[in-house]
């Protein structure tokens, strides 16, 4: 007999090693599923190991406990009278049959565990090694197709990549006469990744002429965040069920039972249920840098964080992002002015802080400079960076003492121009808006306080350092501007240059004069050693700097 | 007629994205060779572009120079009359044929030039993608095995992963009945890889029943140094030919002529040429660094270093490495001492600073950390930590006022277990030691003032800088053993965890005490984040720190 099947979609937020941390969230997801009569829950890619494992996957004794951990998750399950849901997780496997040096790498794989047994597994046939991926390094294939037949509904499954790509076992289904195709995620997030994603899966539901359940993982992990944002979509692209950006959630829908032919596309279609609002833009990338910083945090023991203010956007986004992550009692922010701070400086400082409700203290740099100096006698860029480091010696003081992760504030428009002082500004355990270029910076500020404004809350970013010129304040009146093109122009040059690598000739014939692309070129070029120390910080766009951009620091190509 | 063939051995330094430059090297040797009568002058895979290239394959405009220039070189060689010279040589390739996704990405290429043309091509079949290498991600596979004819010899060619596997384009040449074997590599230096790459070439010299020829590129980029090493190697297992190590080269190998059954074995045997000697291990790994950090300097504009020295071994060994590849006169040392070093430290800097005649200053931390502490009031680790910084921030000061690199001095042993202080001694553009284990730091210690004694120079490094229990000085008595296990077995434990990644139970069966076990596991694995921002420096072992191992920051695995 088939009937209704009722799926949940559990996406949790795992962490990379955590067997059983991650064993809880699973347990307890399926408990809630169970009480809601799911009859299938549904959890992220690699759900028990944590997403990416990365070199982990060379460990043997990780890889022996990941795979007893299923086999103890299945048993508990069963214990608690739960044995008759099916939960679909993702976990690690060992390779079977006959092994070559490369089949011997271990498995992206996925089970599925019913009556205290793992029933059946899928392995990921499509490894990505590309951008942030490097699974190739680490997985071999899979290559089998896997049905399973529920309560008689016939499920195809996927991990993935392996809808992302065409062939493979997924193409196999479509002889499968199955019903629905579920596949399991750690899709990161990036700019305008739903709606490919959405593509995709809708692109497959065609084909296979059936619903798709996409269940994603939600949460940081280093430089990537996951937005979940799991959702089902129908062949005819109709999105019958969405889940919530950057929050752990489970939400249910139901495949209804077999029907007529005729009434088989409208019963599907009516299956429609919760579907969470979408972010707007600056929103998204808000909460992605948001939760990217909140749970590298606490998945690292942190619980506060400190970080220099300058009176400036940068740093005051940052901080606002860090109250927004650990709330603003957890915050502290440190003015460090020196005598070339001007007196707005120090105030948009106080007022950020004071507006945020942030810890808030004063140490004036000009004592320990001029000690410094007494010694060194340091002038031009030496002179400069001086400053800076003797700011970053202090925020790291802060960081030391009081168990701190402390922030660096640069964007990406300083980072790919090296406009920022190595070990000074620079510091930090975690860079939030490291992936966001400077007008980016300005438009989320915007966005943060009309928020603030709309909720009836105390605007937290003073007007002042959204519309004052940029300025590093490291010798009298300097701005940015004296070293950097307009912001403006200057990242429009960068997202050409670095997220699509165009070269200096795509450059010119995009319409950017010949002295701005070579500036700019050569800044970006000649910065590859400082990014490379540079802490970790969410990747929100296409091509974050990082795993995702692997440029050799010793490279004379020049154009 | 079939007769003799000479084959220059172009063991050239290269550097990535340097198309003009490497161009230039091309023209010389090919020049050198043809005054020797070379038939074929043989260069490393990726001759043209450096290798590796990474991310740089994605630019468009990179490809089609490189192409360009391979045309270039292929006329101008003909302009100056040595046409008929064929050349071997390594670049970038676009692909032929129906693109898929896949294929649409360059070709890892070997180009044979002659007469003004490219009259061959040969594409490299496996793409390396582990350990430090990334082929997969941007480069796709060629599939068709290559057979030149030259004076009637027939040459099968290889790139470099082609003859450590089995099967591909090189096994197909079994039946084409080849002379001999050509083989250009990219293969960096790790203690023990001349051996094994030896065996690899013998195994396919007799799998083919052919002569190899194996090139090998020679210099420093980032945190690879490549050896050079080559060599021709008989199916005898007969070493033909050996070039020498860590050392630009041109070296000639003839292929006999075709002769009766009987003789052939014989006369192959007896083409045995200039064979340089083979480096011991100490000499061999303290050479490596010394290239990567000279090549790293000159490949990035630096003439000059300056580091920190405490009169410990590690500063002592980073100087005399520093001294060796620049010249003593390019080095500056910089003394720190406050008021926890002991007397001793500062002696025996400056009796190192005296032996090697690098540029000694003195610059006392005690005032500035007396500034600091005046505002700060800083206890403990924060404490300790301030010192390590304001040194840091010193260090820099000298790096920006004289332009020089400024050299951290970590060893491989402080790296696993954060034994360091961020910003602080770990500050810098190279770190020449990183790769070395601290008893392996007083090995090579030993051997560079044993080879000073036997070349009748002075020892660069003082006696007690060698015998004395390491300590940071950052408190009053303080000694490396209060923090860590002794060094003897320390490193050990580090070598099994992190090179062979031995698990707890691994570690245990290896006969280590688990609370030694336990110490050690827990300081490297929370030590990830410290790692990933610190300098690049040469790989010497099977598995050094940076992109040779990809662990999360992020990671709750607790064994």
């Amino acid at each position: 007999m088939s009937s209704a099947l009722t799926f949940a979609l559990a996406q949790i937020d795992t962490c990379v090693g955590d067997l059983h941390g991650n064993s809880e969230k699973v347990m307890s997801a399926v408990r809630q599923a169970h009480a809601h009569q799911a009859d299938v829950v549904v959890f992220p890619e690699m759900t028990l190991t944590g997403y990416p494992i990365e070199d982990l996957a060379y460990r043997d004794t990780f890889r022996r406990e990941a795979v007893r951990v299923v086999h103890q998750i299945a048993s508990d399950l069963a214990n608690e009278g739960l044995g008759d849901t099916y939960v679909i997780l993702g976990s690690i496997g060992r390779p079977e049959g006959v092994l070559t040096r490369e089949s011997t790498k271990p498995r992206n794989r996925m089970l599925i565990l019913h009556s205290g047994h793992v029933v059946a597994h899928y392995d990921k046939h499509f490894l990505p090694n590309y951008g942030v991926f490097d699974e190739y390094r680490i997985f071999s294939s899979g290559n089998k197709p896997l049905v399973l037949t529920i309560n008689g509904r016939r499920i195809g499954v996927a991990i993935c990549e392996d809808i992302w790509q065409d062939g493979g076992p997924v193409a196999e289904l479509s002889h499968e006469n199955i019903d629905v195709l579920v596949t399991i995620n750690g899709s990161p997030y990036e700019e305008g990744k739903s709606q490919t994603r959405l593509d995709f899966a809708h692109k497959r539901a065609q084909q296979l002429g059936v619903p798709v359940v996409y269940v994603n993982q939600v949460g940081g992990q280093d430089d990537l965040v996951f937005d979940g944002s799991s959702f089902v979509i129908s062949p005819a692209g109709t999105v019958l069920e969405r889940s919530p950006e950057f929050a752990e959630d489970v939400s249910y829908w139901t495949l209804p039972a077999p029907s007529s032919d005729s009434t088989q596309f409208e019963s599907l279609e009516q299956s429609r249920t919760t579907i969470a609002p979408e972010m707007i833009g600056n929103e998204e990338v808000y909460r992605a840098c948001v939760l990217g910083l909140k749970d590298y945090a606490a998945k690292n023991g942190f619980t506060g964080a400190v970080l220099g203010l300058s009176g400036g956007i940068d740093s005051a986004l940052t901080a606002t992002m860090a109250a927004d992550a650990f709330g603003a009692s957890h915050v502290w922010g440190i003015s460090m002015p020196s005598q070339f701070s001007s007196g707005g400086s120090k105030t948009d400082a106080e007022q950020l802080a004071d507006n945020l409700g942030c810890h808030y203290e004063t140490q004036p740099i000009e004592p320990l400079y001029k000690a410094f100096q007494q010694q060194l006698s340091l002038s031009g860029t030496a002179q400069e960076n001086l400053q800076a480091r003797i700011r970053g010696v202090i925020v790291m003081a802060y960081s030391n003492s009081k168990g701190l992760l402390a922030l660096a504030t640069g964007n990406k428009s300083e980072l790919s121009c090296g406009y920022s002082t190595i070990y000074g500004d620079a510091v930090g355990g975690f860079a939030p808006i490291k992936d966001v270029f400077k007008t980016r910076v300005w438009e989320l500020s915007r966005w943060r306080n009309r928020w603030a404004r709309e909720h009836g809350q105390t605007e937290p970013i003073p007007v002042s350092s959204i519309t004052k010129p940029p300025s590093a304040e490291l010798r009298p009146g300097q701005k940015d501007s004296d070293s950097l093109p307009e912001y403006h122009l200057l990242d429009q040059v960068l997202e050409a240059y670095i997220e699509k690598a165009h070269g200096r000739a795509d450059l010119l014939s995009d319409g950017f004069d010949a002295k701005t692309v070579d500036t700019v070129m050569r800044l970006v070029d000649r910065a590859e050693w400082k990014r490379r120390q540079y802490p970790v910080g969410p990747k929100v766009s296409s091509l974050a700097f990082g795993r995702d951009r692997r440029l050799p620091i010793t490279s004379r190509f020049r154009e």
